[in-house]
């Protein structure tokens, strides 16, 4: 159980499997982002019908509404929000940094203010750990303190050092409910098909747009102990992207093969296909389902804007090389008038369009890694994606 | 095509099949509500695993927003919105006075304002019938001049005598339509299975809360014509319940057995059951749509308002009787969550078992009218729907 089987590379880029206890999932693999115990505007359903493999859901968010122990009482957050694959957890970290009004960080943890109704909370990395042993997503995150991508040497160097010291209090706690869990399990005749575990925690890298630091929190965090995987971010947060392209690069020869590697909050296609370029394996974003209801879709030839009155009789698929529910049954000029018309439906069929579309792009990403044409499709796929829109 | 045939009555329910040109459908029948071309937040997979087998579209608003040439140049109705089962577009006459700001009426027509934008449009039978041409769902209904159900008898009549007169120049507008359609069809090797026509006109029978006006209303439609189906409108439009229910039962025994009675705007289930008991056939309302949008949902044990607290923690199915994603996946407890996190899968969740909810209410019906059993079951079902919530 969470084994991770490198399967073929090409250059940096790499495909793989990694086995969780819901199911295993094929890399590079994009996750869409269910905030609140669900991907907004699609139901487990159209997530299945689209390819989706793992979901992400909010730790931050879950545990202020309904509460983790609600989740719990109703069965657990696969139960909870009807998704029987593999779901990630993040660890709240993200969102204490980036929703919270008042914060004061210690080295204890984190007070803050909840975005909801106001009320002083305070989160540790220890109950960060027992929030997300309690949601029992496949794989919970440790508890980090992100810095904005411009964040200066001393800033990020601070947050570094918390991160590291706050990991080995999320290891120590994850070990301890794993060893509860493990006596609760002492049946001696369990089939062999239960998962060894039912929990993975991943370390995640910070260090901000600092190469040096990266480097030495990566060292550290690999001295730490063993990893099923590991996430890096504080990326994709206000730093320029080409710094971001850097620092991939950069750390990429320093990553152990065997590990899966997450890079946090990176979903916008051109990002997708660089970041798999400089071996990254596992990816979240909003921007599919954001960007769909918006009515901005991806695809082959770059974003469209449905909302477009060059739409509003074109009788063409929004995607004519997309098999999802938007492209097979409706005409662009439709979509159009959804969005004008204010209607739901529009909402979520451009948000399955897109969490569908970056699922193709990842499939289509692991077949040409598969068969070693990596490099020469990337370059076809930048020139039609970045070309201007010709659609 | 547009045949009705009576399959077994019990008293004065009935069910019956009617044949439309994209199928046939079965009654008591609902019609779930696709105001602007699409059933709010529900999609045509939804609808056809809801059951839904005739589909409502609305004249005015399609007309205003996107305009019926878009649509028949994007395929027509049916093309446009995914639906490949039958359709009826209502009139428009509803809209233009319940929505428009401006109006006046004369015996040439409505000129009214538009909703949306404030633009100054005019509607007269022979355009009401020629858009209902262009959008091409199965069933179009004749422009009526509709007045509040508390309006005194005078202005009924007044608005009776116009809907008359309008509708004998929907009639000579429709047999126009269907003249020239034909003479395009004279392919002498056309394929057996093709509609003889495309497109049926039911009259609608207004007429206020004055039975008086009704019965010489519904005396001087049937000496017009003949006719596949007739509609009754200007109920449920603010007179009280029960004027209603006299309503039905006085005309009841005048209507012909042989064709299938529409009663417009009914669709909340104690109507719908007190309706099917006097005679009638079709239905449609956004009463399931719109409350499941507002959080209640439609159970055999009477409405749940599904924010309500005690649902926190709710484990059990919305409806446990009931086989829609809603219930079939998700707890109350979950339900509740996507209501109070705003979350779109709650409106479309709630929609969605409320549209099966009439679709299976109007299938029991059905069932036990075929048996025999109506009388007691619409007893028994009352008795457990009116009780106060057990729940």
């Amino acid at each position: 159980m969470f084994e991770f089987t490198l399967e073929a590379s090409s250059s940096a880029a790499r495909s793989g499997r990694l086995a969780l206890p819901h199911g295993t999932i094929e890399t590079p693999c994009f996750m869409p982002v269910g905030t609140q115990g669900t991907v907004r505007a699609l139901s487990p359903n159209d997530l299945r019908t689209a390819g989706a493999s793992l979901v992400l859901a909010n730790t931050y968010h879950l545990h202020v509404r309904p509460g983790e122990d609600v989740v719990a009482q109703l069965g657990g957050l696969h139960r909870f929000m009807g998704w029987d694959r593999p779901l990630l957890t993040d660890s709240g970290g993200f969102q204490v940094f980036s929703l919270a009004g008042f914060r004061r960080v210690s080295d204890e943890g984190v007070e803050f203010q909840s975005h909801l109704d106001g009320a002083r909370r305070f989160l540790t990395p220890e109950r960060a750990t027992e929030i997300q042993w309690t949601l029992g997503a496949d794989v919970a995150m440790a508890f980090d303190h992100v810095v904005p991508g411009v964040a200066d040497e001393t800033t990020a160097r601070d947050a570094l050092e918390r991160t590291l010291r706050w990991l080995e209090r999320c290891v120590e706690r994850h070990r301890e409910l794993l060893e509860s869990w493990k006596v609760g399990k002492s049946d001696p005749f369990q089939p062999s098909n239960l998962p060894t575990f039912p929990q993975t925690l991943w370390p995640i890298l910070q260090g901000g747009a600092h190469q040096a630091l990266r480097e030495e929190g990566l060292r550290r965090i690999l001295e730490m102990g063993s990893w099923s995987g590991l996430a890096i971010g504080g990326l994709s947060v206000g730093e320029p992207k080409p710094a971001m392209y850097e620092m991939l690069a950069a750390l990429e020869p320093r990553l152990p093969p065997a590990l899966p590697r997450y890079l946090m909050g990176v979903g916008f296609p051109v990002d997708l296909v660089a970041a798999v370029e400089r071996g990254m394996d596992l990816f979240d974003c909003v921007a599919p389902t954001r960007n769909g209801r918006n009515g901005t879709a991806f695809t082959p030839d770059g974003p469209v804007n449905i909302r477009n009155a060059a739409y509003r009789e074109d009788a063409r698929p929004l995607d004519e090389t997309c098999d999802c529910e938007a492209c097979t049954t409706f005409s662009r000029g439709y979509l159009r008038h959804l969005f004008q018309a204010e209607e739901l439906l529009g909402l979520r069929l451009l948000s399955l369009h897109n969490v569908r579309y970056l699922i193709r792009l990842a499939g289509e990403m692991r077949a040409a890694i598969r068969d070693g044409s990596f490099a020469r499709w990337a370059d076809a796929w930048r020139r039609r994606y970045l070309q201007p829109e010709l659609a």
